[in-house]
């Protein structure tokens, strides 16, 4: 039997340690190729690049791997990695990480990491986002490693599910420290915003976004559950974001006989 | 009693028809305040700026109106106008849009229309995306206005619920031919993309990003459906991204003995 396919993606940039990782642990299973940004795309959420070209370079960073590095979004490199480089040969897994950070709860929606991953979902192909909680470049990827390659053996041998994508967060912890894996869902959290004021050097003003994450989610069902109690948490996710319980409480609007 | 407090935006940036359509209807029903892109913002997804700061600037484009134009992404201009502009007075509604084109079914996740939306409702405010299946600058808004009025008077006079935000999408058609307004779930579509490629003045090759929209999801009950039979859909939206049904079959990952 041929070796499964699988694409690496990432959002932190092809240069970054987590997806050196990544594509360590993708080696030992398939045949992997590698489409990434060739700078940091955090927070860029599901964007994508309509109103410029895109730029796609072939390079060298992982001896012995077909690796391709772009000017585009994370979302782009999986368009790219589709249509260009791989020609619409089918794609088996794709993987994005090891994100730099936490991608667990509401920070799914604003994550590269995720949109890359749901991109690639959308498209019919079995997708994973890899993310540790250390934002630091020296960050110890060694302890996820066998969780990593146990999680992408598992989607490997599973049959394909429509539109279905893992979101898998990994704690900060010395190997010997982690409970083990949580499927579970995403808590319902949110960023307390703040922005900092500045001036320029010519004085004019500027304001640059920072805050701090508030959970107030407290079921131990969560991802922020599992993740505070040395769990990797792992919560299948997935693109249709209607909100089905708020249907039927809606229906009063169709009623339009009074305007 | 106080006129409500309704925060206006858009991806379109200020300048497009579709911003000034949803302010006209706005100031009919409280005291509005406009925070927007400085420049075009389609397709950004819920991308944040954190590597830059934000510029901010006062401008006049409606006269009587307070209204900002901001250099980041549309969900920055709302994490602007709570903390900055507004100083975190309450908002009773975050309006955005009007979007010049669709962002029924899948256009959820690439809309920087909708996200803008999200982030007002991740910070409890209720919120509406709007949309009208026209790219044209010079698309007629005037048959979708009292359409958009009726749903802001009605999410204004609902009580708050956590999260709830209305993706609304409007048919190109004259007034007296549109059938009214569906409560919708999100149709399960994609784009098939196209990758274009072509040789720059230098003789560099670059790609850029085309496709079609392709709906598979023929049931009657989806916002797909509600337009293309002239009617306005209205799809109940939220940031969980959950997958439910998959949690029970994803169980045996849990199973950590064979690695």
């Amino acid at each position: 039997m041929s070796r499964p396919l699988i694409l690496v993606t990432n959002d932190d940039g092809i240069v970054a340690p987590g997806i050196r990782a990544l594509v360590d642990v993708a080696m030992t299973l398939g045949d992997v190729v590698v489409v990434a940004p060739d700078s940091p795309q955090s927070g860029k959420g599901h964007a994508i690049t309509i109103h410029e070209p895109l730029r796609l370079k072939k390079v060298n960073p992982f001896p012995g791997i077909e690796a391709w590095e772009s000017s585009g979004t994370p979302v782009d490199c999986v368009k790219l990695a589709k249509h260009i480089v791989l020609k619409d040969r089918p794609i088996d897994l794709c993987v994005s990480g090891i994100n730099h950070g936490s991608n667990a709860s509401i920070n799914i929606i604003y994550s590269g990491t995720l949109s890359a991953a749901m991109e690639a979902s959308l498209e019919n192909i079995r997708s994973i986002g890899f993310s540790l909680l250390d934002y630091s470049f020296d960050a110890d990827f060694e302890p996820a490693k066998p969780w990593v390659r146990h999680i992408m053996k598992f989607m490997l041998a599973r049959p394909f599910q429509h539109g279905q994508l893992l979101n898998v967060n990994i704690p900060k912890l010395p190997a010997d420290q982690i409970q083990g894996l949580r499927i579970c869902r995403q808590a319902d959290s949110r960023w307390i915003e703040k922005m900092v004021e500045g001036r320029d050097p010519s004085g004019q003003p500027y304001y640059w976004l920072s805050g701090a994450f508030l959970n107030s989610d407290l079921g131990n069902d969560t991802d922020i559950w599992a993740l505070e109690n040395g769990y990797i948490s792992v919560v299948p996710s997935m693109h249709d974001l209607t909100n089905y319980p708020a249907i039927e409480s809606l229906k009063g609007l169709e009623n339009t006989h009074n305007f």
